[in-house]
């Protein structure tokens, strides 16, 4: 498949008129062939308005096309080949291997997600019979399914040109819940964008999907996505992506007529406790897997451990020493565009300035126009707790160890912070008492607890949560990754004395798709009476 | 129970010091002694302080004690007797036999999420086993459970002094959640929720609770209820009441440093369509019906059906003649207060002062001070599309009929309403192909599609959905009414490779609640691998 610089609107294909845009090179700045023609306000409408088309025929399409689709778009994905990671490695920087990986996962997550859809649960189908003879009042028959709530906006993030983007996760589930997807691409990937969303729409043609179940825009600047979330088909966004753009999206979505949900997940730093056991018995092992955690990607992950917290004195001076000498030995790496290289400096250059705050050591220096440093940061609790600027993300491969003088303050510095994605507790057995007074702050703080292990790297599964608490994301009673990432775009609705004829499918007395359902407060799979 | 115009405070009763308020009898406007203590700043500190404390505490206790604490509410309401429905009945002017199904129903509400929390589907919980030796990377063991989202704040409804205020469906499914409560009581019925919170105070003693599950507050104006948005420790709020109500909390909870979900039950019209074969054959039956339903509680309905839509023609005719009749024979009721019945007087003033729309009938003249007299208007479906006007809520006894010239002009009309929290349909068997084009529309307008009753009466029941899209909610993902409550105060949080004992006990790999789980992507109430 070619890149040829086009926007995808529905099932036409052309470059836009609202001025060229570029690709960048990550590695050397340059610019990239062809020019993408920038989206209009006039095809953010069309995108808008054939999604709004498409809706109904294709949310009421049986379970089995829906699912049909899911699992054509990941064959087309499959069938780009070397060309989609070659070229994603050319615009974001990232290693071939690591684009492999994210394109299995992205084809996995599409998987999944037609599995969901064949599986039925997510009707969330409820049956309450009726009950004629009841006094003083009958209760009369109630069903209740779920529907999707609409056309959804999704906004590609820079970190992951796949699994986050044109067809990853927040995509793959919206479309999985009935809703089609207008995408805004990130303009630090435009040309893997575009191979994308060919292979989507060419997924929705070979399916026979109603056109308009997926479009694709881009655009420079804000005014486009701007104009996505602010259009009246649209109701709901996800995001992933920096706190300001986040919560600029949220603003937009509030400032409607009618408002409608955005999922922003925006920036976490994901505390890693050491316990003092495990500090003691393998620091140095620890102080080893946590520099590889922290500077896997160019620290480019939303999960990238940025802040450990352990008591203070020789156990934790040779975790340092261990975790320095580590990062000495690391090579400087490739960051995903210009801008973001150039905030890392910018937030790195505003971390080590902080009174209090010591430089440990940097990885080796850059040798490429876009190449990152890793550092490493050093400063103790009372600093921490006197200084909010200490706990501000910085994208890229930063770290801070914060010393405690005790267990109380490490417990209290844990308190204070704001929402993350993750929590990470190093133990061993003798830490357990500890780890049991510290797990209800760290799920309040957190969507995902893990243990003797670091957050980078996040499974596609049924119990996944990659979500948490504000400021990690807008809206910490979702996720965007795993099974129930479907939710988001759900919303019930209850059927009152509908005859059974007119009753959708998986509300039906006969069950005839035979899924889980709740029949006057039992789980079965039966039909109902 | 005496009521001695007191806040309630965890386990404290006093008279706050932020000023008088004072009670009005519904049906005189009199004041009704004795004078409530306002609540101060330092009260809603003091209630905040207290929930926030509690809080982990409380949504740890095991389900058993926690559905107890709610069962035991219940009792307690049970056993207020009649000095409860006694002062409700002076206070809103609702008729005792209503207030009495109304604590009957709050009673219910109460076992439901009691039920809900014994049950045990409420944690959600998720396992997916850990795959060693999966490559290229080994799968860690991950769990998933739901836990509360924190002290939620409640706004008691006036219109339903018990079912949907101090001890209402949000209270109860907030506290199932595991969430501390702290209540703002309504102003229109102050008595009532002193009662009816010393008796969650006194269930809350009894069964051990910490202090701080639940707190009452009360204030003249909106700078109560603000502090109580604007608090730290709230982490979500419910209410049910005006749209510029529900808006303006809203944009507090919004402008907050960390935002935090308002599910605002706002405002709703309740479309009925009456279709050809049922206006034909049943026209008048409907009509009486429909004016039963519209005067029911002198129209103080969240679901009261304001508009009617109809083919025109002489069975059209036929059923405004009857409905016309029906309504002249209605007595005016007492309204719940002063303003609320100006309010009512000023909406039917207006709606029947716009062009094109013409006044059927009135029910009998006001002979006391606060009463409303019921109102009947038509006007055509033309008319209708070009005034907005004509879709706001008139909180009280009135409803407009809309004649529409044929089926696409009413698909049109209904197309272009704003949310809703029910839509009904009037049919025959001869209607059913009508009603299938109607479906789609009707379920993307609202939370509940009924057909051949009326929207007043909201069972609580496991697939109630008391709920629609904006404006007549601030969030369609969810309902206010019946099981699926619960989940609007719960969060996902994902456990990663913790051992087995510092696990919460629904996520232990024995099940040793026995409750429902989805494990390795299967429903089952085994224990795990």
């Amino acid at each position: 498949m070619e890149i040829r610089g086009e926007v995808i609107i529905g099932q036409r294909a052309f470059k836009a008129r609202g001025g060229d845009v570029y690709a960048i090179a990550a590695a050397s700045g340059e610019r990239l062939e062809p020019a993408f023609g920038g989206a209009t306000n006039d095809d953010v409408e069309q995108a808008c308005g054939l999604a709004e088309q498409a809706f109904d025929a294709y949310r009421q399409l049986p379970d089995e096309q829906r699912a049909s689709f899911l699992d054509a778009i990941a064959a087309q994905i499959v069938d780009l080949g070397t060309a989609l990671t070659e070229r994603a490695h050319l615009e974001t920087g990232l290693p071939l291997a690591r684009l492999d990986g994210e394109r299995m996962r992205t084809v996995g997550q599409l998987k999944l997600f037609a599995s969901i859809v064949r599986d039925g649960r997510w009707h969330g189908a409820v049956i309450d019979s009726a009950q004629p003879q009841r006094t003083p009042l009958p209760r009369p028959d109630l069903r209740l399914r779920r529907i999707g709530l609409g056309p959804v906006a999704v906004f590609g993030a820079s970190n992951f040109p796949l699994a986050f983007s044109v067809a990853g996760g927040d995509t793959a589930s919206a479309l999985a819940a009935g809703c089609p997807v207008v995408v805004k691409a990130h303009p630090s990937h435009l040309g893997t964008s575009e191979l994308v969303a060919r292979a989507i729409a060419k997924a929705a043609l070979d399916t026979g999907m109603p056109e308009g179940v997926f479009s694709m825009v881009l655009g420079d600047g804000v005014a486009i996505g701007e104009a996505l979330v602010r259009h009246r088909a649209i109701q709901a966004v996800g995001f992933t992506g920096s706190r300001q753009g986040g919560l600029a999206l949220q603003r937009i979505a509030q400032s409607r007529r009618e408002p409608v949900p955005v999922y922003a997940e925006m920036s976490s730093v994901n505390p890693v406790v050491v316990l003092p056991a495990a500090l003691g018995a393998r620091g140095e092992s620890i102080a080893r897997e946590y520099v590889d955690s922290l500077t896997l990607g160019a620290g480019q992950f939303c999960t990238k451990p940025g802040l450990v917290f352990a008591l203070e004195g020789p156990a934790l001076d040779a975790f340092c020493a261990t975790a320095a000498e580590a990062l000495s030995a690391k090579a400087a790496t490739t960051m995903l565009s210009p801008n973001i290289h150039a905030a890392y400096c910018r937030g790195v250059e505003r971390l080590s300035a902080r009174d209090g705050v010591t430089k440990l050591a940097a990885s080796k220096p850059a040798s490429g126009a876009n190449e990152a440093v890793a550092v490493l940061l050093r400063t103790d609790a009372q600093r921490f707790l006197a200084d909010e600027a200490l706990e501000d993300e910085v994208f890229g491969p930063s770290s801070l160890v914060v010393a405690c003088r005790d267990f109380d303050e490490l417990q209290l510095v844990l308190c204070r912070l704001a929402g993350q994605l993750t929590a990470t507790v190093q133990l061993d057995d003798d830490d357990h008492a500890l780890a049991r007074r510290l797990l209800p702050t760290l799920e309040r703080k957190a969507g995902r607890v893990l243990f003797n292990g670091f957050p980078t790297g996040v499974e596609v599964s049924y119990a996944m949560v990659h979500g948490g608490p504000f400021p990690s994301t807008s809206d910490s009673r979702t996720t965007s990754v795993g099974a129930a990432a479907i939710d988001r775009y759900l919303r019930p609705v209850c059927y009152q004395a509908v005859p059974d004829p007119l009753l959708p499918e998986a509300l039906q007395s006969d069950n005839p798709r035979g899924i889980w359902r709740l029949v006057d407060g039992q789980l079965t799979r039966e039909q109902s009476a």
